[in-house]
């Protein structure tokens, strides 16, 4: 184990969340023509996986603990968006359209300071449809 | 095959809908006692799983057509929930709290006159939380 | 554990099977009408539970030994079905259509003389579909 | 509403936990005849349900509060197995085979004097083996 | 969101079909030999994964509205494919062997000229294996 | 097919292996701190990807047969691990933290030699940490 040896981990969260697609400018049409049903208030069981990339420690044999990880996500992310609706509830939302593009961003953002080995995040809005972000 | 046969047979659909847990009459903080963080708009992926016993048809070798259940699902429940937020948009729910309990005694209602031979109707609401309700 | 104790164990195991939906003695037609796109061959990767009920043994703690009952299962079910097709490799589907319905019977007559202690066979045919057999 | 409604609630909870199958009467032999490779000390992540019957309460809708129930597991059964090695760790599996179906037995004794309403202890060991108790 | 930002969606569809791996110039038994028991009709519930990065919309917030996605998918893909057997029904697969890798590359055939983003197609035959084609 | 396609196949495999999570040299409440509950005995069922990129052979459209995959991770990991506890069983653990992170680099040392296009190796040890090494 003389030479670095990098790995990568990944750890999942989930939040249950409310959103309606729409931007604010768009008439109720425009937004039912490009959103379809979507621009209803609705709502997922979001599966988040966050991915770190970094040197093995070579004593601890860890990339980062798993348990900081995780309390990182849940104060960063999981607090925020958790049963809450984006548009209404959460500041970035107010003016920006809570697509599953614009959340993976949004997560970036709040994640980055905190993890700076941060690699991708994705996010697995239903069993159908999954973004990933890298920056 | 001379004497009668009888199986089960399960649908499975899925919806993305948004709700809040609250009873009318109670006090915002009565409800957040009760309901606590799910008393704020929230939503879910929800997995409904629609059971039928019957006999099995000695010619066909159906309970009954799997594309009549997922038609009659799909028109008298998906159509109704998917994409709506329960406690403004759905009329059983304007008076009654859509926890899960709630939710599938009102889809047992919704399909018991098109499907005879209904009986259970299963919801999970998240990976973690289930209800099964059987008339 | 003075009284008896009795439990139920489930065992799943996998196949990989092509069938197509038809009843020999209609027509194309009539079988298109009742199978819709079932009636061509198609296949699917079958999961199988088998759930047996007894009681534990005050010694071992085991209701069977889970590795005898993968052995029963893969002998009398598995070397059957797997990478076949239904309708034209297995003599019992060559007159009576492979539903699931019919699949579970047939599986169900194949386990119960060397488990009879048997009370369940559910098939999985896709994530959608499921059929649930009981005697 | 007027007449009462009765419902199941699922909850899951996982823990993982290492164990190893044997009868401390028995030879190693004996053992390793019986269990086989699981005589060795291995571990699982294992997933729990608990299932819960129960009139729904026609205020609340709730049959039992779900933050109540994973509170209850948490304290009477995860805390006491999870990250432990069972035949060492745990009084109850130091002289009993730490089977599945014992350590169903095991949870539902735990649990019952708090949810009287218990009806099902279920236990996924691995994607292949299951165990199911009811009292 | 001055600057350009770029994510990658993935939108997953499902189709049941039969095939049997054989290459038509080689004799039965050289099949066998390299196919095994695959080189018998079966079938698979196939799980398609199609992945696509392009800039997101300023103002949308999307790189490609999934509805859209799927609408190609199920038109290039998924009506050619589903409930069919490969090797007879498929005019790409009467001469070229229906592996997952082969089955793969086809499908990014299809898609190209339709989802010009395309990145990745990814295929779950089996729990247990998949493939993987970026072109 | 002139020109070389190449594509990426992916095998899984399970095993059921308990650990604890501890550097020797530290003190036990060093490795309490660092690895918290981890510390103690436990288990889980892991969950194994390996990754091979190669060449689509034109002929026998395959990377590599799936059936040797198996055979070979089989072989080198889980006959190694499977139904062990690591710390005290798996010599390449008894002076390495088995950590995930140590976990997949072990892993990868025992494929590479038989494996020479082998590209990454991912290890799910719970349903939400995983890690990824690509050698």
């Amino acid at each position: 184990m003389s030479k670095k040896r990098y790995a990568y981990i990944v750890r999942k969260e989930t939040f249950a969340t409310a959103h309606r697609l729409c931007v604010n400018e768009w008439s109720d049409e425009k937004n039912l023509e490009v959103y379809s049903k979507c621009t209803n208030n609705h709502g997922h069981n979001y599966k988040l996986y966050v991915t770190i990339k970094s040197e093995v420690d070579p004593v601890s044999g860890m990339v980062m603990n798993f348990s900081e990880v995780k309390r990182i996500i849940r104060e960063n992310v999981v607090n925020k968006l958790d049963h809450k609706l984006m548009n209404d509830d959460v500041e970035e939302f107010k003016n920006m359209c809570p697509t599953t593009e614009n959340v993976a961003y949004v997560i970036w953002e709040w994640l980055k300071p905190d993890i700076p080995d941060l690699v991708e995040v994705k996010i697995e809005e239903t069993e159908n449809n999954t973004v990933i972000y890298r920056g």
